[in-house]
Parts: C-alpha cells; structure tokens; sequence
C-alpha cells in the first residue's frame, strides 16, 4: 500500500527532509518525493532513499509515476487532505483511494531511541529557558506586560535566535490566565500576579512542552512549589497538582488514553472544579508539538511503551485566572518517566 | 446562500474575532460561530454580528442550526476545507454542499479604506524595521550568522516583541539567497557578503512584505540602489530592478494579473535569465500574506482598483546567489502605488 502526503512532519519522518510544497509518495520503503524548481536542488541533496521530481503540478506527476509503477492502491489522511486536493487526486490518478486517518502519522506516537534522545534534549533545552525567563524577569520586572513578558520568554527559550520556539510561548497574567490558550495583551505585571507561562523549543525539529503557573513577588521561581495569597487560588493550584501527580504515577502501558484523562479529571471534579478543566489531559508531542497519542475523555487509544506526550491537567475560572502544570513523560514498562 | 468556513482571516473578515478551533457559517449577513468552552466566553465578548454556540462537536451544532433555520446550500472552499469535514458535514447535514475555490476569501482581494489605512501602516511599521535592522547589523557587525540576523531582524521588525512577524523573516546570505525560502544557517556574515532580507509585521493583523537584497560593505543599506563588486551580481541586480520597475509602471486595473507577470519576466528573459526566476511575480497581502489576487504566469484573474498585491521579480543562481527584490503596492486608478 502506498500513501500520499504533504504534510512536513509526515514526510520529514520518512525521508530526513521536507519543504512547504512537496508531496511524498512512499510505501515506507519506497519514496517519490514531488517538488517544484525552487527546492528541487535542495531536496536532492537531503532527501534519504528517495527519488526526487521536479514538478510544476504535483498530483499530475503523482499519477504519472502511479501508472508507471502499476500502484493501484493509495491511502491518504483525509484530516490533513484537503477536499479539492482528494478530487485532483481522484481525477488524475488511476489508481483506488483510501481515507485513513492517522494514515502515516500514528506510528510517530512510538518513539525511537533516536528520537527520544532529541526529544530529551529538547527539553531539557526548554527548561533551561524557563530558567533563564524567571531569572530575566525578576530582575527587569518594572513595567512588564504580556507583550513584553512573549518577547522575553522567546529570548530566553530560543537562547536569542539559536532555537526555534515549538510554538508561540503564552505569558498570561491573572483573569487572561482563565482563558487556556490566551493571546499576549498590554496588561501588566504586578507584585503578586499570577503568570502562567507555556512554552517550548524544538532541537533538530523535534519539540518540547511545558507549562508553570506561578506566583510573582520579589521575582519569580517557575518551580511547582508555589505560595499563593489568595486560599481559594491555592487550593486550586493544590488540586491540579495533585491531579497532574496522580496522573503521571497511574499512567502505565496497556491503559486506555481515556483512563489516564480520568484520573486526572476525578481529581479536579472531587474538589468541585470539574467544570473548569475544559481541555483534554493532554497529546503526544515529537516533530509535531500536537501529534497522537491524544490523551482526553474520549480517546479509546491503547498507551504502550516509549510514547511520549503531556499530562497538564488545569482549572480555569473565567473573570478571575487559570492554572496550568504542564510536563511531557514518556512511558516505560515501569510507568510514566517525566522528562 | 450559506459559507462554511474554519480559516480564522476568512471568520476574522465576517465578524471580527477568530481562533483556532471554531467554525463560521455565515451568508454574510446572519453570521453563527459555532466553538468550544475554551473561547466561549471572549467569542461572546468580540465576535460582532454573530450568534455565538457552544459546542463540544462543531459540524453536529452546524447541522442542528442548518435543518433549524432551513439552510438548503452550503458552500465551502474545497482548498481550504479537510476531506474529513467534507465527509463529516455531508452526513450530519441535510443541506447541499457545494464547492467554490476562494468562496470566501476572494473577496477580500480588493481593500475597504480602513483596511487600506492598516496595511499602510503595516507597511510604515515593516519599513522602520528595515531600517533599525541595517543600523543593528552595521553597527554589530562581528560573527553574526543567519541564525542571528533572523533573530535580529525579528527583534527589529517587532520593536522587541510589540508587534509579531507576518512570517519567520528570511535573513540569506551570498548562496543560501539562492533557495528563495532559504531557512537560516550557521553561516557568517562577512564584508563583501550579499544579504537578502524578507520581512513583515502585522498592524491589528494586517500584513506588510517586503524583500532587500544589499551589498554589505562597512555596513547595509536596504536602499535599492545597490552596489556590488561582482559585475555579474551586479547586472543581474540590475536587471531584477528594471523588472520590478517595469511591473509597477506597467500595472493598472483591468490587466490581467497573468499579463503583469509577464511584463517582469520579460525583462528577465530579455536579459538572459528566464530561467533562473522561478517563481511567481507576486500575492496579495492583507489578513494573509499570501491571499487573492495571485499574480503568476497562469492567472486570468482580473486586477481591479484597490487591490494590494507584492511585485517581486527574482533571479536565483543555484550555488552562487540570488536576488529579489519586492514591494507592496495598491492598484488605483492611475495605477500602481508603491507603499
């Protein structure tokens, strides 16, 4: 069975490169790399076993190499197809197609070795930024806002341009906090704000996650340790923790991923909160900072060994603030290692 | 007639609010934004003219309020629209689905006065960052690599994160400019290097784009006259300018964009280089910086009065280095005019 992608993480898997307008044909043994002139002589040079094809329109060169290879089968992920592109491949090629979803990228969610050591170093990389963001910010903390706040963690986590952000860091204070994937606005940081702080790298394009909420007075620690003035806050705090806890020593391998969201989510709705955590437990994270397994209410996927993705339960009360705590883990046969 | 849409411009352009896990269907006059608890509240707050739905399963909300209010034909941009969303709404929903490339996001081609007025200062802002990035990188000029001069330029473009990047700026010096989307390397900055810059911001999002290529010499300059010591860089410099020149005198409504294309590549093969320039003259800007019109070798497309498009002739020599240069203009009545 052959499948067809231009997904840059899909086809950066298989061949050790991508572009934005290239199209992969590959039976995970074979490859047919399509792309057009301005990254032909690149993809050359870095695509591993693969052919490389010049091409001004992929689908027609798509099903001219479909013809000469007698491939009659060919499966897509119709989530990241769009429509017209299924019609165009429809109308050129001869061959049957196949909607699956996850089609190439649910295997990712198994990590290699290889890959968990990137993924390690990525991390660790990410936690030395927010390291270097707390030490920045308790020193220049006059007149900070949210704007100001995004642009440091981004110094800090992409050591000034050396690292690329896994995605746009989110520096939210108190009420904006409630809203979980908040945009930086011009409040302003003040002795005791919370701030909640998500944000990751990627090192050799694989990703890290994490998020702290944190207390801000004479400067901030992003450890998970964290003193609150207001009791009701606290103890809200208190729970996602525990609940975050409860979930990384529950997770093992051969449990459902809707399991392990439900220890977190009974932890949150015994202190009375089950309301406010409106998002899922958490997703796996690789060359995408979102890919399977997905880990939420629903997810009937079985966990197995050497996945890697977050547990970041969190509470929201719209008006007032959030909190988040965020780690990635990966899963051995002796349950979940946070990384 | 009723849209269907998830792109967060095409929603942002109806009702003046988006994010990233809703969806809009509007016959631009009744707008319904279907989206989740986490944007539930602030969607309330901002979208203007709309009826705003929770839902935890966008296309099953869409189909309740389609039989609802008897809503017969729907539409949607088979581009922009998954092939599962397709197969989703045609088995929840009763209505007709029909496909239209740019159904809603061709209109937005031609500028209303006040999107005018933020691209320019898009455009004002993108500019001042040209500048205070040539001052920066003048004044800085030891042992900064492209990894560094995109960091640079970033911070530049966004006056230290007040503003964002209308795209990860490209900083690609002497061969790397020869891949047109070069990505930033370790490699060095050094006197007689030449230096392409591609660069944005947004102004309440609206995007600007522009592209120097400079000769750095005890400094930069992103002026358009350039000097370099290559004679042959230096004609094909030239030539790259006559091009643009030609495009931006030779533009007025009524053309076709496929013939303003024409007028630049031309120039280029007149020259000698046809075939190193291999892309398209330019793209709208507005909400995207990529949108309608599209101004390339194929299109039919009519240009009409107030229109924002980029004019961008290139010419890329694999190994040694290439050369764009690129404004925004806005098509009036007399013509071009160059922001």
């Amino acid at each position: 069975m052959f499948f067809i992608t231009k997904d840059e993480s899909e086809i950066f898997y298989e061949i050790s490169y991508s572009n934005d307008n290239a199209l992969l044909l590959t039976n995970e043994n074979e490859n047919y790399l399509f792309t057009d002139g301005r990254y032909f002589e690149e993809a050359k040079a870095a695509a591993k076993n693969c052919e490389v094809i010049l091409s001004s329109s992929l689908f027609k060169s798509v099903a001219g190499v479909a013809r000469k290879n007698k491939i009659e089968k060919i499966c897509f992920d119709p989530h990241k197809t769009p429509h017209a592109d299924f019609l165009e491949l429809k109308k050129l090629s001869g061959s049957s197609l196949f909607a699956k979803k996850g089609a190439l990228s649910k295997k990712r969610a198994v990590k290699r070795d290889d890959e968990l050591q990137k993924i390690k170093k990525a991390v660790k990389l990410g936690a030395h930024g927010f390291e270097a963001f707390a030490k920045k910010i308790s020193f220049e903390k006059s007149s900070q806002n949210e704007y100001s706040l995004a642009y440091s963690a981004k110094e800090c986590l992409t050591n000034k341009g050396e690292l690329q952000v896994s995605f746009e860091p989110i520096t939210a204070i108190d009420e904006n906090a409630a809203n979980p994937h908040a945009r930086a606005t011009a409040k302003l940081l003040q002795e005791g704000s919370l701030l909640l702080f998500d944000g990751g790298v990627k090192f050799e394009r694989y990703c890290s996650d994490r998020t702290r909420t944190a207390f801000f007075k004479d400067g901030f620690s992003f450890e998970k340790k964290q003193g609150f003035k207001d009791q009701k806050l606290q103890h809200i705090y208190d729970t996602v923790l525990k609940a975050q806890e409860a979930a990384i020593s529950a997770a093992k391998p051969g449990m459902k991923a809707k399991e392990l969201d439900k220890i977190a989510r009974d932890v949150i709705e015994a202190a009375g909160y089950g309301e406010y955590f409106v998002h899922s437990l958490g997703h796996g994270v690789g060359l995408d900072i979102h890919e399977y397994p997905y880990i939420n209410k629903k997810s009937e996927e079985i966990l197995t060994e050497n996945m890697v993705f977050t547990i970041e339960p969190g509470i929201y009360i719209p008006g007032h603030y959030g909190v988040r705590i965020e780690d990635m883990v990966v899963l051995t046969s002796n349950g979940a290692e946070v990384l």
